[in-house]
């Protein structure tokens, strides 16, 4: 049941709090929700076999008549990605966001045929949306992504202010600077709840600007006596202006590789927030037309993604692009926690093949979207919130950023640490925690969404250990004999034609054989039983002598 | 054949050129081979159920009478791990050490059986041994283990320098400073080779020393209120050392934790290289009569390991030792790259027990125990090799440190980068890569060593991904009807008891007999084409269907 009080709001974290990545929340005012982003997030390694991970959000099911809209504040992956999943059991929500956000959405929409359906707002800083009892003004939020906005939501019980993802970029590449200004204003008036990013919480001082790249770019490319491709994330229109420009400073041509960045350019380019004349621009076939030092390639795959162009480029699989002795490599992104070890090989790679790398670790030429304590203290002072919650963290993240919070002068009862699914009540009568909802991570493996549980993932675990043991019997149904077997079939346990692996499985199938022989004809006719056994016996035997647990499946056939 | 001409050298590289880790050497000389280090490395994620990996030395099996002994330069696994694997196989090596690495050794081999058959020679810095062609004299090396030694090598065709693992730590915390006058004289009488340590070549500057980690302790922990959990690596003694001083000062006994950490204090303290009184110690069981403010616990599990006491601890399942809110948890230790997320996973469960956790990214409490780039420089200074090949790093570590000889005055013609496998002859005639000889990585799984290769990881990967699916049937022999099936069964693939389930494998079947029907008897009879032919057909299946790629078996019995 909807609490309808008129003196609180409700907070009904979907996601993000807890983890990096499928950011959403709902706002709950008077029985009425506003919900802030659906992202996505990208699987952890031990989620088998998954592609995408999305918020679960049935705890909506019977509340869409309640949603009065959904507002994104920006276009990365972890804040829309999951629209095109949830939209439907949403209600259908009309969205609001600003213009490159939508243009973003739009795409993504076409790719899943929603785009028809789906009825889009366009929303600019400082302009207020009527979504009533609530009323959402953005602002200019800068970060890694061009167009992107924090919120300013009005409700009878008071201002909420939800940062979305930023950084205060003192010198940003299209001059939209975090609007302070505003943030300053809407201080002075009196807020209710900051809700705020805590990504860099870790990070002491200040975010560096976006342009301090522009700059490295324009030092390393002319030095580069080949060809150079630069691989960025295709987000980031303002990282993709930059290299042009340099580009166009050495006197190169731009070929623009990979589909996510061949679309994003697209888009950025249609609705004006690229600037790259077109005669910069040169195809894959015209690329060999012109010496090497005169082509820059812009392309994903800084990840180190196994299908990626970029990796099979430097494993020289690519058919078009092949890499020269000479050659340079910009990889101007961040290392991804979990993706170290693939970006090292793909580095690794790019040498063995005669390239020059820059990287990360080795160069400038990369920067966080994210703000660093100095700036969320900052924006802590110039908002001075009554309450706090910090949003779009790891857990770590958000208890530091409370202790931020609490450093900077707030009293440790106006603020906490909310996890995804905990219902928490913000007004007059201070924070309290309500009744949790079920939530959780719904995943996307191919066409399955949400199929995928704790239990397939536990099986494919156990399968990638030590492979899987197969063990075939089959029983006459009338007189009880076994007429075929007992026999062992595996894959990924051990070695087929192997002498060692070969003995292994004798001995394991002779002791099979020795436990049905012990056993009466009871057992052979109790099928559960039976497999119980047989697994145990198998477990028993594989772990004694060769120390490995695989999945063992008895498959008892009844002829 | 051995290649005995007196003017030259060879470098018989078996691991840790192309990789961290597992890092082995042959030298050779008049047919005559001298081994430095044999360790082993520890499992990439992609090396599904894989314990450990060892360099593969079957090209030493026709060599075992001419190899004159290993000598090791510390004692880290990844320099003495492999040695219980391998040294049957290398002909049961006479093994040279300094007193720790032996210690560290000899415990090692006792849970092999081995401790009583393996002949242990201990060496000191600045004392030769004479191993005929070669003479070894070691000198001291400064690095994360003490007690550990660079190489001269003296052979008829010139002197040669294995760095080992080191630091050039100016206030090293036993003062055991890497011997810099020694590798000066070392150069003046002149040097045909250096082989150098690369892993920490992307670094600028100066490595920290070990003494301000201790500084660093000394801070921190008298701020803890309460118990003091620290983790840091088992073999880092001199940490041990610093933190059990720290504990001291701030008035607290200390509880080692961790079967490793047990035993290589144990071992560190009978050798003298600890210095901890006995009466600062207490037992688990004693703990308990200590307030908490009053207690410190020195455990392994730094790096987010799933069965590590720590990550017991952090998930509230450890038995003995419970967190309570207002603990602290000080991980002493590097992020190693591919454990970061277990690392970040560690440190949000600790959190989220109301712990306050200092770590690498937030608190200056561990540093690298390798030469950064302006040490590496200074080592090239004073040893002025003739010839320079870089060891000890990924392919991108041995280009940069190839790059800095080239910076530093070394002709171009006089290094390369050297990988395992590849045979150099390094003499009068300069440098020469002969034929590469047999070697790469051994897989040890269980209790098996070297069964597991490229296709059962192959398989695993399969069956990770997207589980397995067994179809199952049986034919008649003599009338060659189907007796049994077309039966599915799955693991991993879809859930169980699920009615999409349910529908997708009743259409995979259906798939199958559409097949079996439509083919003629000839078919059933071929098992492999009609193996070939059940897999193409669930494999389109599930792809249109479900977009998944289980690993598929059909088994089909005749009976």
């Amino acid at each position: 049941m909807a609490d309808k009080s008129p003196d609180k709001i409700q907070l009904l974290p979907f996601g993000g709090l807890g983890e990096i990545g499928m950011n959403m929340l709902g706002i709950e005012y008077a029985g009425k929700i506003l919900l802030i982003d659906c992202g996505l997030m990208f699987p952890e390694a031990y989620m088998f076999g998954i592609d995408l991970v999305l918020p679960d959000v049935s705890a909506l099911e019977d509340r869409r008549d309640d949603i009065v809209g959904l507002v994104l504040t920006h276009g990365h992956e972890d804040h829309i990605g999951a629209i095109p999943f949830l939209w439907e059991q949403l209600g259908e929500p009309v969205i609001y966001a600003t213009c490159l956000t939508l243009g973003l959405l739009r795409n993504k929409l076409k790719e899943f045929e929603l785009d028809h359906r789906v009825e889009l707002v366009q929303i600019k800083p400082r302009e207020k949306i009527d979504l009533p009892p609530f009323q959402v003004e953005p602002y200019r939020a800068a970060h890694s992504i061009v167009d992107g906005v924090g919120l300013a939501i009005r409700t009878p019980a008071g201002l909420i202010i939800h940062t979305g993802d930023f950084k205060i970029d003192q010198t940003p590449v299209d001059g939209e600077n975090t609007d302070l200004a505003r943030l300053a204003e809407l201080g002075e008036e009196g807020v209710l709840l900051l809700l705020a990013d805590s990504t860099n919480v870790e990070n002491e001082g200040y975010t560096l600007s976006e342009k301090t790249v522009g700059k490295v770019l324009e030092e390393i490319i002319p030095q580069c006596p080949q060809r150079v491709i630069v691989a960025t994330f295709s987000s980031n229109i303002h990282r993709i202006q930059q290299i042009a420009d340099a580009a166009k400073l050495a006197g190169r041509k731009i070929l623009i590789n990979g589909r996510s960045m061949v679309s994003n350019v697209d888009i950025a380019r249609q609705l004006g927030y690229l600037t790259i004349a077109e005669e910069q621009f040169i195809t894959l076939r015209a690329m060999r037309d012109f010496p090497p030092e005169q082509v820059l390639i812009i392309t994903t795959g800084s990840q180190g993604e196994p299908l990626s162009a970029l990796m099979r480029i430097a494993l020289g699989d690519h058919k078009q692009i092949e890499l020269e002795a000479g050659d340079s490599v910009i990889l101007s992104s961040k290392f991804i926690p979990g993706n170290e070890k693939a970006i090292s090989d793909l580095i690794n790679n790019l040498y063995r093949r005669g390239a020059e790398v820059f990287y990360e670790k080795t160069s400038e030429i990369h920067v966080s979207g994210h703000a660093s304590r100095e700036e969320l203290k900052l924006v802590h002072n110039l908002v001075k919130p009554q309450y706090f919650v910090p949003v779009h963290g790891e857990y770590r993240h958000l208890v530091k950023h409370k202790q931020l919070a609490i450093e900077m002068g707030l009293a440790e009862k106006n603020t906490l640490v909310l996890e995804n699914g905990q219902k928490l009540s913000v007004g007059t009568a201070g924070l309290k925690l309500e009744e949790p909802f079920e939530t959780g991570r719904v995943f996307v493996d191919g066409k399955g969404v949400g199929d995928v549980g704790r239990m397939e993932i536990r099986d494919r675990r156990h399968l990638a250990n030590h492979g899987v043991v197969i063990l075939l019997l089959a029983i006459n149904q009338s007189t009880g004999k076994i007429v075929h077997g007992p026999e062992i079939f595996t894959k990924g346990f051990v070695p087929e034609d192997n002498q060692s692996s070969e003995a292994l499985l004798a001995d394991a199938k002779q002791a099979v054989c020795d436990l049905l022989n012990e056993h009466s004809q009871e057992m052979l006719s109790d099928w559960e039983e039976l497999r119980v056994e047989v697994r145990k016996v198998l477990r028993r035997c594989f772990n004694k002598q060769i120390a490995r647990r695989p999945l063992i499946l008895p498959l008892i056939m009844q002829l």
